[in-house]
């Protein structure tokens, strides 16, 4: 998969895996995912001692990453409270001295580490906070541009839009199409490289940021752009639509779980339902792209067995009138929704 | 009209109104504005040789504003570029040595001003800027508050929600409804002495931005609100969507300008139609308010005769089912729109 960036914020590549001291899994969701969608940017790992995770990549100091090509140091882990904590500064210190930027996305912002600043300062390297947008985004034009762009959409927040867009542009890619994938929040960032984080944007120039995460490209060129919250969300729908008019997809896909029944972080509103997604985006999609259609529906069957995920999805899917598949277990239903989108 | 504000930015007041030396009565706008919805705010103003617009009120200097109760002065006029000159620094200097604050919303900032700055700091003032939203806005939770509220909503930007705010604010007034103004930009927030720059917050916080400018009210209490954008605008509509989710609007009153064909600062946008709003406003603002309802229409028919005016608003009433009224006209128009909001 091609994951270069332009007009948007770029990181230097490829990465050092950094993992602190991280006993839980969970906690290392980024390291994992950089892993898994972009082996290519990752030359190794580093750890303190004390974690039990491991990438499975080389462990290298900073010095042997830089030796094998490593331009940055990427925070691969998170802790509860977002901070980073004491016992990692020497690490990101001496991956500075070893010449490597630092990337970062925690609630703690990485410039505000006194030591690893100063020494950033003294030695000319970068820090970067995945989670603060670039400084110089216009507001949008509307100007439809060249290209094909598909974006993920969902009838809540955290059900699969990252994971769904980064396996249909893999996908996309094994049919032999050219395709990116664009990255909106802080993990998808570091994955492609580069991206767009679309939900620390200021408000008026939420689909400007989305014009130019997803610039002119080749006629048969297509962005798969991570979608951001929920149209339906009364917290985040501003995030989404911004996105949604900026990104001008000719194809959205719909992402789901069955049985979950709130929506995340509000009490007493109710996930949406799927029709209810599908005409609030033709809706308003259709402003900045009279063309846009639905491809199909992407679910995240984790909590089903395989009988339950198949039963599930083929009754949405003869009832919708369109392909369901949960990218994660992939087969012939993530073939029929490639197809179906790239119809 | 009382327009107190609460949990959201607090402007000091009343106010000196500074006039800068304008010669050119558009310049003056926030000026005018302020004279004319919030006279009550305003003790004089202050103009440098060479202004030829005046607001009528008593020429005052910073000591006499403050001897007379002003607590801020306001800076009232625009130029072209949105700079502050030279010319008005000595000005602002006297201000906030004779105990006024600043309060500003032009696109220089204030505290950009070196010798401003530096004498504010020295003298313990504040410079307020009213385009900075307050730093503690947090993530929605879509709890739904006690009070009634309106929200204007429009077909394009810049077409009169505002006003139309203003004007139905002090006509529930007049009707002896206990209803507050509540401002979303700039020239509003300084009119009500509060509000929230809605276009300046992060995307994220956009909704709960809303939440918090129109907190839990009396039963029989209406809140006002200034609408932004457009939700088919193709720039600004997360604006208008976080705006509309958080404000949980019982009543929307749609604002159009009759021959108005293009949409703002877009190229090959033509201007919503008044049915596309009512239901994409209505389809999204069910989700925060089920019992949302359209209470009609306000024209901005400036640039029609009176009679061409009374022409187009009995025609789209009757088209539309429901009253429409250009504020500036006021009138029984104005009396059924508000007799319909209110029903």
């Amino acid at each position: 998969m091609n994951t270069a960036t332009s007009g948007s914020m770029q990181l230097p590549q490829p990465y050092l895996l950094f993992l602190g001291d991280v006993a839980e899994r969970g906690f290392a969701k980024t390291a994992l995912g950089l892993r898994d969608w972009a082996p290519e940017k990752c030359v190794g790992e580093l750890a303190l001692p004390g974690a039990t995770v491991s990438t499975g990549l080389p462990a290298m100091t900073p010095a042997q990453a830089h030796a094998a090509g490593a331009r940055a140091l990427v925070i691969g882990v998170a802790n509860s409270g977002g901070v980073i904590p004491p016992s990692w500064r020497a690490s990101l210190v001496a991956a500075l001295e070893a010449g490597l930027d630092i990337v970062a996305g925690m609630h703690m912002r990485i410039v505000d580490v006194p030591e690893v600043r100063d020494a950033a300062e003294r030695l000319g390297r970068q820090l970067i906070d995945v989670r603060v947008p670039p400084a110089d985004i216009p507001v949008a034009t509307g100007r439809k541009r060249t290209g094909k762009r598909l974006l993920t959409v969902g009838t809540d927040c955290a059900l699969g839009k990252k994971y769904t867009a980064l396996a249909l542009a893999r996908a996309f890619v094994a049919c032999g199409v050219d395709a990116d994938f664009r990255a909106t929040g802080q993990t998808g960032i570091m994955i492609a490289g580069g991206g767009m984080p679309m939900d620390a944007v200021i408000s008026d120039f939420e689909a400007g940021a989305a014009e130019m995460l997803s610039p002119d490209a080749a006629a048969d060129h297509w962005d798969v752009i991570e979608g951001q919250g929920s149209l339906a969300h009364p917290a985040y729908a501003a995030v989404s639509l911004g996105l949604l008019h900026g990104s001008q997809p000719d194809v959205f896909v719909v992402c789901h779980e069955p049985g979950r029944t709130d929506m995340l972080g509000t009490a007493g509103y109710q996930v949406a339902t799927i029709e209810e997604i599908i005409e609030l985006t033709l809706a308003l999609g259709r402003r900045t792209n009279p063309d846009i259609r639905c491809g199909g529906f992407s679910f995240n069957t984790a909590a089903l067995s395989e009988e339950e995920a198949r039963l599930v999805m083929d009754r949405e899917s003869a009832r919708l009138g369109l392909p369901v598949a949960d990218p994660v277990r992939g087969g012939p239903n993530l073939d029929a929704l490639v197809a179906s989108c790239l119809a």
